[in-house]
């Protein structure tokens, strides 16, 4: 990014490429390890620039993770048309590739969410709710999951062990595919909802 | 407990029974909120002497979080006899009352072992997994789940999903019966097996 290229940019358009660079620095790093000054030496602009943007380090952190969590729900949206499970495994592989492609980022935030930061949490919980209110609102018919009380609680249910999954993958494949992956966390959701109806 | 009967009591018979006031003040409250204070007033003894007894405050929550542990792996204990699925029903069912029942240490206990206490993680960890590897333990043969890695991912899968759901019911039943969480829970763990298999 030479000068000339940088000083075309508006406040706003820097900010936001900002984000960018902070994103993708999360994807092999902690939200711990993601300072200012990393991000100055990335970018290459001094460190008072970066506070003159985000003011401080927690608000840099919630402004990255907020990207962060825009990117997740943009990129895991189903596409347009398609029978629902087509839908839902296309869905299901852009969270799983999102993840892994995020993936000390992710852990740290999943961390920090949890340990009190309550706006990484906002952020965090506020994902988990979109992602889970989409299988309902994709699926209006009810195709896949008719939307009762009780399948509430068993995509939620399924979030977690979705979750739980690729991390547990993303750290230790232990001689499971990515492909048997993705079809443990697509065909599950309809096979818990059958087995659960009764 | 009067002083005659507390004088009959080893340190080590006194140490176990304050452990066991500790688990049941964990029923409604959080870690953060059980202090040596606390448990001082509840035994009727003084702070002198429950320093005596555990150290430091520390070093009592890893104290009575390892009793709660305890209970848990005992009180989930799956009868000696019967069909595969009758006896991980009774096992949820038991894990499910006894997370009812402390719910609220429960939930602090997650949160701090997600929030880098190394202690607690190191305790939490160690019952998820003792909890894991008894669904393979208990089922030599393999009738309901047989042991290969794509099933070790998926029953690690299933005890997240299944920690979540007793969570979010606690927090908010949401119309959904005690019952019906149960056998979500206990037929989700076959019906993932079956779905996961192919």
């Amino acid at each position: 990014m030479s000068p000339p290229t940088r000083s075309r940019l508006s406040p706003e358009e820097r900010r936001s490429q900002l984000l960018d660079l902070g994103v993708r620095l999360l994807a092999d790093r902690s939200l711990d390890e993601l300072s200012i000054d990393l991000l100055a030496e990335e970018a290459g602009i001094s460190r008072g620039l970066l506070y003159h943007y985000f003011g401080n380090k927690h608000a840099f952190h919630e402004a990255v993770v907020r990207r962060a969590a825009d990117d997740l729900i943009a990129q895991t949206a189903p596409p347009a048309h398609g029978e629902p499970l087509e839908r839902l495994l296309a869905s299901v592989t852009a969270y799983v590739d999102y993840v892994l492609a995020n993936f000390q980022g992710y852990v740290s935030l999943i961390k920090g969410s949890a340990s009190g930061n309550e706006a990484l949490r906002a952020i965090y919980e506020e994902v988990r709710g979109v992602l889970a209110d989409r299988i309902f609102q994709e699926d209006p018919e009810g195709q896949l999951v008719a939307d009762t009380p009780r399948n509430r609680l068993v995509v939620r249910g399924w979030s977690a062990m979705t979750e739980e999954l690729v991390i547990a993958w993303g750290t230790e494949p232990a001689g499971v595919s990515r492909d048997q992956l993705l079809a443990i966390v697509a065909t599950s959701l309809p096979a818990l909802v059958a087995a659960t109806a009764g």
